[in-house]
């Protein structure tokens, strides 16, 4: 069964919600309070939801604590993954200080950059390199399978190369330019422009 | 007629790839090339495009130039949007250089933080103010309407607060809090976790 990509993303928005819930020890929650939490209706959330069997409770709602780490299992998230950083300027270094995804199991443990200065003052954790060679060892060992992409776009495409040569498979890109991959490998874009524009289309509209 | 949003973003990225072909001088593409270039199906494009009325001519395809220009001007992307930056840590200042945004006609104008040693080394065409009546008085003047929240996620909340009191309507928010804002005002989260738990999830079935 292919389960579609925005049922995934949502599903990672469930989590978010119901970890807030599990702080506040809210044992369980009605399908409609979840939906008011996420914004997304309660028809799209038992949709989403069935696409993994029978997770709610006729007449109760659903176990917060059992559905959020159901999920974090549906995702893989109930394992921590090992991430390499490609590029250490001023969007790696935010990247590196954000706590989301530790929070979520993704820890970065190496940085790549071509420029030796950019690596110091790096969390200890982190291993560094600014050899290709060294680079894939590195990958090696650790089994790293997700890099993100922080370079300029210019050089995307030549990262983008090395890591797979390496054997990344989940590529998180930072920069606007699509990236010629095989088909084993799969490509993630974060592109903040996407939302602006997608902002100015409804400001404008006003 | 309402767009759906899928539509919109995806406008988004048609204009990018318009932008890389034009750059190469190249003035017709058929919906099949965009369909490559893009990664979503003709059918997809088609069904798309034609939300806005006729924009291809049968048996040759689009016409680059004007078919960029008219999606342009579809997003309110034909103008210069002023934006301010609330918070300017590491993030803010990879936002700060990060060149995507003025390519697109978004101008980081005005940058807060609380902490005043944060504001300096900034680009010279950008206000600064740790007052937050200063802010106002700043937003109000040139008369900004969309801020980014780069702020620590406890402070995501009180920054959309006094954004949206200073007359912002529109923000970019990049921390996984769900703001709660009046109807008026748009947000869009920036939630980069999202991007690796859906990639983790693919991952976790190989």
């Amino acid at each position: 069964m292919k389960i579609p990509e925005a049922t995934i993303r949502r599903l990672s928005t469930y989590i978010r919600v119901l970890a807030t819930l599990e702080k506040k020890s809210i044992e369980v929650v009605s399908s409609g309070e979840l939906s008011n939490l996420c914004g997304f209706n309660s028809a799209q959330i038992r949709k989403d939801l069935a696409y993994f069997g029978e997770m709610g409770v006729r007449g109760v709602g659903y176990y917060v604590s059992d559905l959020k780490r159901e999920i974090e299992h549906i995702l893989g998230l109930d394992r921590k993954w090992n991430v390499v950083l490609f590029g250490v300027g001023n969007l790696g270094h935010a990247l590196i200080s954000y706590n989301g995804f530790r929070r979520s199991g993704f820890y970065i443990r190496t940085a790549y950059d071509i420029d030796p200065n950019k690596l110091s003052n790096l969390p200890a954790e982190i291993d560094t390199t600014s050899d290709s060679n060294e680079l894939k060892e590195i990958i090696n060992d650790h089994g790293i399978r997700i890099g993100i992409i922080a370079v300029p776009p210019e050089s995307a495409q030549s990262a983008a190369n090395m890591l797979i040569s390496a054997g990344i498979t989940g590529i998180l890109n930072f920069t606007p330019l699509r990236l010629k991959v095989p088909d084993t490998v799969r490509v993630k874009y974060v592109d903040f422009t996407i939302e602006f524009e997608t902002l100015a289309f409804y400001l404008s509209k006003n």
